[in-house]
């Protein structure tokens, strides 16, 4: 018989919390608010993530608690916000295998519900909605600063609620939380509104690049380019490209070091792109999923377009 | 003594109603929310706009019945959503002279209070919020179609619940018009989702020319520019330019046939921008304004940019 959330969670005294890798505003608000929360109960609580928290988040106080530390003396793992444990990251790769137990709290469709509990609900437009019905079954209170991690989750994931997975219901919520204090402004002023000139040099030269083959409309951001440009990350770019009306299907290519492509995969709302990051050994939303390749553009670009195009074909 | 929006709307017969020049979502939708909603009062409705309904909005139904119409045995003027009497536009510049009653519904700060009646409320971050509480106090049920003209209207002031006029409220509101069957996907795919692949281009090409001036990011729009594209409009680059996080302000010199130039401008909280655009004989809201201004780009681009200059000092 599977255990429930309330008898995993009682009897620990030492939580270790983990956020997915390339960790969004989701999963690192979440973290914050539900360790803000277990603070609350008593409990010590470690913060943990493979990948550093980009500083796009770092308007988010104790992101710097943050870190990649052992799992010691602790007798808790929570995984917040990950869709398979593929997102734990080489850092905590094995951690499954402790013999800890493992409450899996996320909203992935595709979770393959890897815990010891899952607190697993596709419905919730974020994991910042299944924390904040969470706290309040626990009758926590919501203070500014937790509202402000759990508005953070909301409007990332949503895109300032603009995705299909935007419910009368979260926007109730986001509205009780904003009532606590919390900020859509802020949020979006320091999320999305916040690119550097050098970045946006980078957009430009990835949109004189731009190709709509097809359905398809996809561009590349190199190495030399992002050196040339002064940026470290185009930024979502690849939401824009989603945006181009001849398209059903936007693709980025990102050249890493040591031969590896990091592809960005977007598309119109009927057409499940995350069926061509899976198949590259990937994963994400139906609308929104990536994946990392082997290989050199060259070798990369057209095996990822063709597999996207038969997705689209099979679409029709 | 000033009569109540009721001792005019309840005699009239024949209702003018009069969205803003260079019409958007909020003008558009709250002026089909509210004709819907005077027809099943028994009230005739004309829709007039001195400007075509661009293509963005043709996704709402009933936009085809805006026109530029002469008011003829109509009994009362509404105007929607505009912030004074110049947004009338050339067609209807003298309806204020006319000796008819005029209802002037808006929810801009710097409303002169032009009407007969004015129902002007900054505290909304929309007019189609305005035009919700109206129809909810003359107990007219919310369909899908008014719950979708009145969602437009916020969705598109609030660029998506990311602006400062955003409140706890709107959200509510926005929840409780999605609940009536209103989508907030179907608006942000329709309005913000639909870019054509020459738009994209077209940005790559201002992004390439894009400068920044001390705390202001700048470029142009030339008419050059559109024609290798194939891009009518630059769809709102000026709010990416707005997000570059060295800039305090962003300004878009659009070049017009005849010697014109317009000018978009944003500015972050605590910027007042709309005094440019002021001074330029144009007008907007703190951190969204525009002007038009006639000359070439040699001749305009200085002379704005020192005005900015001039009002990013004097916020310091």
């Amino acid at each position: 018989m599977t255990r429930s959330l309330q008898q995993v969670i009682d009897p620990a005294k030492k939580v270790f919390l983990i956020a997915h890798v390339d960790p969004d505003g989701d999963t690192i608000g979440s973290t914050l608010a539900l360790a803000h929360a277990l603070g609350k109960r008593g409990k010590k609580c470690t913060l943990a993530c493979s990948d550093p928290v980009p500083s796009l988040l770092s308007f988010l106080p104790g992101v710097e608690k943050f870190g990649v530390p052992q799992v010691t003396d602790h007798d808790l793992i929570i995984t917040v916000d990950l869709s398979d444990p593929g997102r734990l990251g080489r850092a905590y790769e094995h951690v499954l295998e402790l013999s800890l137990p493992v409450v899996n709290i996320d909203h992935h469709i595709t979770n393959p519900m890897f815990g010891t509990v899952n607190l697993v609900r596709s419905d919730a437009a974020a994991t910042a909605e299944i924390i904040f019905d969470l706290l309040s079954d626990w009758g926590i209170a919501l203070d500014q600063l937790m509202a402000t991690y759990l508005l953070t989750g909301i409007v990332t994931d949503t895109r300032s609620f603009s995705t299909s997975n935007t419910t009368p219901r979260v926007l109730e919520v986001a509205s009780e939380l904003m009532g606590k204090g919390a900020s859509v402004t802020e949020i979006n002023e320091s999320y999305y509104r916040s690119k550097g000139a050098g970045t946006l040099r980078l957009w430009g030269r990835m949109l004189d690049r731009m190709e709509l083959d097809g359905r398809i409309i996809w561009s590349v951001n190199t190495l030399e380019m992002r050196r040339e440009c002064r940026a470290d990350s185009d930024n979502g770019i690849v939401n824009l490209l989603g945006t181009v009306r001849e398209a059903l299907a936007a693709v980025v290519f990102r050249e890493h070091e040591g031969h590896r492509i990091e592809i960005s995969m977007r598309s119109r709302p009927g057409v499940d792109i995350s069926s061509v990051a899976v198949h590259f050994g990937g994963g994400g939303h139906p609308q929104a999923a990536g994946a990392m390749l082997d290989g050199n553009l060259e070798q990369v670009i057209p095996r990822v377009l063709s597999r996207t195009r038969e997705v689209l074909d099979s679409a029709d």
